[in-house]
């Protein structure tokens, strides 16, 4: 058996585990072989972009952040990027990517990535490609798995940064905002805020209320001179979204570098409203790379292994998952609708109930 | 309502997450007042342990190892050590713990600890006292819950610790034998030594065997020329425990100081048949202590809100617990077996897939 | 002897070890008492901002980062912000402050802080007051000392955040930019880029040069794809540091939040010419906060201690330092000029040498 | 130019720093080419172990612990060991040594290493081979150079485990004693010592009164109920060093296997005097492994390209170090005596004014 492997979307801690484990399961209890496609699908669309994949290359990189195959955010083989008279379009280029698998010999393919790369592993799969997946996604929003590779990893960034911010915080008493990763789901938000003890957790399911905001500062300024408001990137105020979309579009430059901006928000709206000076950190990249924790290491190692079982039985087109505490397998083709924060749950409760404000 | 609040047991990674997310649930949302008890149960038998537990001495402890209150190992309502005729003798105190109680006008006890500290709560609630209970237990073998806090933080350490002695093991070519906490169940080094790339996990479970490991050893070595081995303080060889208990009890001097068992057995086993050298660490202490992850302060902030559902609801001779990943509670006088790695899950099958030696 | 002491300035890691030695020595050799003087000069100007400051106070905050006292960066006995006829004016009140000191009975005031609160201090020395210094400047851009607590720390949380945007870059085929600390010497990003590997030091001490930049990314795009750029606050385009002040005086909003000033301009200049995707992280306060790293602990105990024996000899108007490695004295009003990145060291030398680049 | 490249002794933190600095000035300043020897000497004495040292080999290594060329304690061209009529005499293989260079078609060999490292560089320097040296030592006890890197480290590994150990001594009021590497200086125990915050620290320049330390444990009973003892492997009681000496060769089983000495020494002293519970750690391997500190990249990354100063300028026979603060160079053959802790130090004298006891 000889097989593709590919890893794809945003890098994630945990990644190299996968592949550690894959290749050492495969090599030494299957006898299989593996090639490393660079890239994301990329490195089945353009050549030389293929490099090998066994013991030696894998030997210690569970501790590495990153993937040692790269990835792409961008590469879709639905929808490749082309110029046609100076114009750029998209092309269908799958056929490439089944006539590259053929060339090197591939008897299957690992996809590794969010539900971008998993939904074009599934329509591989409907174009005949034999396809297992392993699903990544670092702020854990992604239904049919219970738990991502990833994810605490963050939290411990995030987590680590609040820490430092406290002790600034209470010495200059100061409002301290950290702009968390999440566009759409406020997890880390969550669980790094609740880690870090931040006194506001804003995010995009609950949209926050300024006035609240102010009122419930002033009257915490009574007791402690000071406050951290966790906020994720996707949180925006009662009111709409809009306002933080149009930040967003009239930064000056509008080149390519933005800093921030559910963070600035806030700030821009609460700076006129407070004696307290407020002061905004955007954690950014930050939260994505660097060694995994001992948790993700371990979880990446169970899903990089276990991938294989799918291979070993044939049971192309799904990808392992955790379900309730158990690992086990999903088809690839099954919706993976967004997960979100339940803002009835116990933990969002036991949160308020221990003086954490939502906003609202 | 007035609570009074102790820690038993040996410390653990999150209790002061726990004290500070119950004092501020309990202060803020329902007005509740809380008298420290220190020492564990000491703090109702011997006079002028008590302490004040509010707002001001629960800020920002949650990043703090240890417990605020202090904790004892011995102190046991139902057998209580003095001293009669020059002879130590233990009695039944718990009319002193009752009075005590009645002194401090307390309306309920919160008991946070380990089966020890759990079951005298069970006990004292059936001698009348209002109790409830969060559970403890670093090596996370506490049936009744399926996870606990510090757990997280010392594989956090032990992890760290393989990953340090990884570079010398591979510098020098040695076998590296590393300690880890865990008498009778293997959770903290399956757990550790799956994140630290360790090449063989040898636990209480599962008897190891000299020969396969030599045998194992001199086969890896034609491929790489060293090795970690995680060992739990309870693992044995075959033909039995004996051996490690008898070299426990034949260390010179004999006296309150012994260094490491289970890794000095097997590296006194190993030594005569192997070439490479060895080294033996044992992380002992350094598995308590420290600041807390931040998933584990997180579950144990959980705890320490949710404790007081129990007292709110006159839930008494209650505890609260996770089962299958869902925040509840049951019953102190629940039996609370030993939890052991189950040597059939996929976890250990896994692991093993990916050539870790598990010994035999 | 009754000593008042006070923390002034930026928040900065080792303040807390500064007070710790200090108190331990203090109390225990010498028998002097002492009171914690709140939120800089502030505490000696408003009234009821003193707290006791004894053994129990400072037991174990040398792990810890800010300032138990309190700090600010803004109250000067010399220029003292007062409202007048609805008017923002500025009054010298040094005789509020000599006249707090008595009431408070103290036999001398220990000022810890940067060069605004050391040069305030030598100006209440000439008034009269009995002072001692003990510096402060997480940049280590303080003539008058080789070296200063924070500065250790800082390089440690921007060396891992290197750290962890490298493993993304890699990934990812990208340019990192880093912000660093430092409006006018580049101690931090030289010292945090050559321990994280950057492949460019940008610093105020020497103007970049785009097309030169432009040139090199290109020039190393042929053997690795990606590349990390630290950048000090103050670093900006030769042509003059009016491109960075004008963009920091037009980001729109014109609020109190501004993210990021030199790490966006050199982005956007290098933008529109390079065909990779870039990333800022601008680390901020990430900086300041914390743990002290372990030499910094050591430093600011050494300090500490040592700020004593000018008190017991009388040696007033004076502050601690170290030069060539040697803890001695200074006096306060010596200047402290400004100390910046010798470009001609063998330090800058040895960096270019290993192919890193100085921006020209 | 052609250079063969060595590392000798025990494994240190920051030499894959030094080899990473020495390749990228090498290659690209100074068009230099680079041979891995492996495993220190043996590698110039036994065939076979070679390796490519280009770019490649050094990309990112800066973050790593260990050797990427592997290391040995033992391999001595003057001294090496052979079997002769089944016995084992040692043997001089310095004429294989001079050919495999000359096979190898090496124009100098840079040897890293501590003492013995560079003696025995020294002596083939004498015999002829064009040598340069770069000095390592964890435990900064070599004379000749200020600082070596790998201290910091250690230290940063010490300070943590003596936070660690703090939060248990201080739930469960115990003296906890933490063995320290140093057999003969006492460098880390008293920085390590001072960062985490020791009651005591025991270091071999200065014998421990077992008296005294009781008293003093005492003592400080009354005011707070814990202990921190940090103490030197090399440390000993008055009444001279052989007691450690003795138990040492006593343990039973007289393997390979001795779980520490200094710190159980002292314990069993302390045990039957004391009514408070003891711990031992050893830290061991844990000191010398993991991650270099960033201080200590810095340092390493200068050393690795300081020591290409010397090849170029043909200095041969000379090593690279650091005194007073500048980059430097010093004879091979100068003698380096041990360096040791200045009892009549700022530094010792400043310790003992916090309260700090040096056991006597």
């Amino acid at each position: 058996m000889r097989l593709g492997v590919l890893t794809g979307g945003g890098d994630c801690p945990g990644l190299n585990a996968v592949l550690r484990a894959l290749v050492r399961r495969g090599v030494s209890e299957l006898g299989y072989e593996f090639v490393g496609v660079q890239n994301g699908y990329e490195g089945l669309i353009l050549p030389n972009l293929t490099m090998p994949l066994g013991l030696d290359e894998v030997r210690g990189i569970h501790q590495k952040g990153g993937t040692i195959l790269g990835t792409s955010n961008k590469a879709d083989p639905f929808a490749w990027p082309v110029k046609e008279d100076g114009k750029l379009v998209t092309r269908d280029v799958s056929d490439v990517v089944l006539q590259r698998a053929r060339d090197l010999k591939l008897d299957g393919l690992v996809c590794i990535g969010g539900d971008g790369t998993l939904t074009m592993a599934h329509k591989m799969a409907e174009r005949g490609l034999k396809v297992v997946g392993c699903p990544k996604t670092i702020d854990n929003d992604l239904s049919g798995t219970d738990q991502t590779f990833g994810f605490d990893t963050a939290v411990g960034v995030i987590s680590e940064a609040i820490d430092r911010l406290h002790t600034t915080a209470e010495a200059h008493q100061r409002v301290m905002v950290v702009e968390i990763m999440g566009r759409n789901a406020g997890f880390l938000t969550l669980e790094g805020g609740l880690a870090g003890g931040a006194d506001f957790i804003l995010i995009p399911e609950q949209p926050y209320d300024v006035d609240h905001i102010v009122a419930r500062l002033t009257e915490m300024w009574e007791t402690k001179k000071f406050a951290i408001v966790a906020i994720s990137e996707g949180a925006f105020p009662t009111g709409g979204r809009q306002a933080v979309v149009e930040e967003a579009n009239t930064v000056p430059g509008r080149g390519v570098v933005r800093l921030g901006g559910s963070g600035k928000v806030l700030a821009d709206l609460l700076a006129p409203r407070l004696e307290a000076e407020l002061r905004v950190t955007v954690l950014g990249h930050l939260q994505r790379g660097g060694t995994p924790s001992p948790a993700d290491r371990v979880l990446a190692s169970l899903y990089g292994a276990m991938v294989l079982d799918l291979v070993r039985d044939e049971k192309w087109d799904h990808m392992v998952c955790l379900r309730d505490g158990k690992l086990g397998f999903s088809p690839l083709g099954e919706s993976r609708k967004e997960r979100h924060v339940d803002l009835g749950s116990d933990k969002v409760r036991l949160a308020k109930s221990m003086g954490i404000s939502f906003g609202a």
